[in-house]
């Protein structure tokens, strides 16, 4: 069952069951199938890293990290997910300073560079399309995109998703809490989109008014599928959430560090005694990381905080089977 | 048959048929056997990354990529290499910055310190002769030059050349076009001493006047063997070259902006029209890249234009079989 | 027998014949027994690496090389380890500026999503006490220290340990000669507590009076055991010395250039007439590297000169050898 949403690019292909040579651009590429499928291999890869088993699945085959902005967090992900699997990297960062880039060369020249060494490229930049752009101009080999500015960061919400689904066995039928900058969060809004694929869940935002989803994602959310329920105090909290997704508010998105203080002021931090009073038992609490005054770190021992525990592992392991599978190789 | 070449410097070891353990310096350190014997393991390179087959070509073995000087391509070039074949890479990129160099360690301190960790070195740097200089200063691991200022390029020349004897079965009885900054341009000055090497070849070299090979450049070559003919305009250009070679004008080289300015209008540019008119059906096109203003982008649709497909590639084949053959396993 | 040094801090646990899954923040985690142990396995590893032997032996492991500080001697030590045993390294360099970190994360979370990656980190950091912070933080892999601010460089003083007890099969009754900035040399300090480990040890200490072990240091190092003799001029270098163990003037100490000078113009610098004059035939002289005006290079031809040769290679044997027994693969 492959169900196409209605924001698809016409640019970006379906998966439609078949990862081999495909550009993986947008998280609208997935229908429910091709997560069920991504989901069962990433269990395998989770296996082979929890093992350390010396797997060959990707032997002869390079990556090319190239990251126009640094991600020391995305790319270190990335790189552990092909060297676990006995492939090598290519890696090339900030390549406007360092690189022919810096003699004038296009942005698509470099992409077809990089693509005669390796055998897919990996690529995070700063400006929103250029996932999109870099997977035109690529001829030969699929361009995986790990951030392209304040358009898509597919790969994280497919761990967040596998995160969830492997917690709860399902992603319909959720009820859930997406905390801090709902105006900002790239992550925030593709967890929705996510989301919407599946049905019946129930979604609080918990957010400063400045810092709410805007009208325009809030309508075009809704009309996916997913209920979308506001709110902008603690004691409105629902008792009855699935999961927490925390996040912190992105100074590097306020005019002044007046405003930004103002608005983090304002943000409710995930503490000891608000999951005390507001989570369930079996609840988890997610955050994307890094978190800067979004969750405090005495939570940090509590069974239900994953940030730092599945969370982050399940990149690489997602990682992993996307790489697996756009290679050919599962 | 070894021919020497009457410019060889005493430092430079002839291979002489034989790789193992040499130092790679220089272009003139290759006779045509041995550029023959490079060609055919080049061949077998090929087959092995164009397979994605698993190589162990060199495991167990580690390369140091010893980059004074940002160059993202030669870097990634040989990186690939490397892994290609099941080595391993310790990259030390702009150590004067960021290392031991930095405390006032001498550049021969910096190379024995490298060499102590791999089984080659593949060194970068701005300086004229600080390849020749690194292989003075290693006592137990060859030196590949990756390009030393405004010196010598070799492995640069060599994948010019292979894709050259690949497209065509020969290096002699060749008509070529090399075009752009003649002046400046390492990659032409080495690909004309390179092709001296075999008999009967002529190369028409375009450029503005002020961009022209300088008058000991065009003595030497004409000394070494080879048919130069200097032309300035796009009429000229004959009809039956068997390829042409075109280079960016060097912004970094001038003084001022407008001065750049004033020597890029000149320049021709490689256009759908220009191959259209002056281009033979058979012809190749080759950029050693990056191109900046020199070649249309509206060119590389067109079959004969090979720099970003085999001529981009074969940098790795041919850097895989030169260092097969440099650490004696093959 | 497993000596406990009273100067072990309660948070560093011993080693006590089991390395696996130990962190290494301290020289004084190790006993006499634990360093025989390691000096077997360094023999192994050297065999390996002079045979450019392919080992498995971390096949299938990442090992973290999380640099907060440049040294490019000590990473590309770390990685030819990891990388001679078949392992891989995910390396970030630098992060304060190119990371999470620069957005504001915590030194632990840092470390916790390194971890999450990885099999073990591998530490350098500029402040004293980051690694035993590091290893604090880190909850599923163990925390090399490579070298953290004043504090300590526990592999350096492991090579140096291991180079001697090669050369002169013991490490007890040994007359030895450190030379230059005893006040700031970490390694001086590092290495005299390691001999204080074993009997009967003299070492000589050449210094301007200005930069003379401090007093706290001096005493200290007596109470363990060693006998100290500080000396300030050429003619009273003792002729009997087993090994010089020389150490530039850290330039980077000093609070002007002038000063910085003044110190320098006081130095002893090891010359061919130095060890000509004082040297038995059969010592070694070692420099832990990089050299700045400490030993003329007019030395390196002499072939007790062993910083070049069999010193810094056994930085890499070393390193293996701790890595595989850490990661508990031997």
């Amino acid at each position: 069952m492959y169900q196409i949403t209605s924001r698809l690019q016409p640019d970006f292909e379906m998966i439609c069951g078949n990862f081999k040579g495909k550009d993986i651009v947008s998280l609208d590429q997935f229908a429910v199938a091709d997560l069920d499928k991504l989901f069962t291999v990433t269990r395998q890869m989770k296996r082979i890293a929890e093992n350390n088993e010396p797997s060959r699945l990707l032997e002869g085959l390079l990556v090319g990290l190239l990251f126009f902005e640094p991600s020391s967090r995305t790319f270190s992900s990335f790189a552990a997910a092909v060297k676990r699997l006995g492939g090598q990297t290519i890696e090339m960062q900030n390549p406007e300073a360092f690189s022919s880039v810096s003699k004038g060369e296009t942005f698509e020249d470099t992409i077809q560079v990089m693509e005669a060494y390796t055998n897919a490229i990996v690529l995070r930049h700063r400006f929103s399309g250029a996932a999109e752009q870099a997977a035109r101009a690529a001829n030969f080999v699929p361009v995986i995109n790990a951030g392209d500015g304040n358009n898509e960061h597919p790969t994280q919400t497919l761990l967040d998703m596998y995160t969830l689904h492997e917690r709860f066995g399902r992603l319909d039928n959720l009820t859930g809490l997406l905390a801090g900058d709902a105006l900002n969060s790239r992550t925030i809004h593709s967890l929705l989109r996510g989301l919407s694929l599946y049905e019946n869940n129930t979604m609080y935002v918990l957010s400063p008014r400045q810092l709410q989803l805007s009208r325009d994602d809030f309508v075009s959310l809704q009309d996916r599928g997913i209920r979308l329920i506001e709110i902008h105090r603690e004691q409105d909290i629902p008792h009855d959430c699935d999961f927490w997704y925390w996040t912190r508010v992105q100074k590097e998105r306020f005019a002044s560090a007046e405003e930004y203080r103002r608005a983090q002021s304002e943000i409710v931090v995930a503490s000891p005694a608000l999951l005390e009073t507001y989570a369930k038992k079996d609840m988890i609490l997610m955050d994307p990381l890094p978190r800067v005054e979004s969750v405090d770190p005495a939570v940090d021992a509590d069974e239900r905080a994953v940030y730092l525990r599945s969370q982050i592992r399940n990149g690489v392991y997602t990682r992993m089977a996307l790489l697996a599978l756009v290679l050919g190789r599962i």
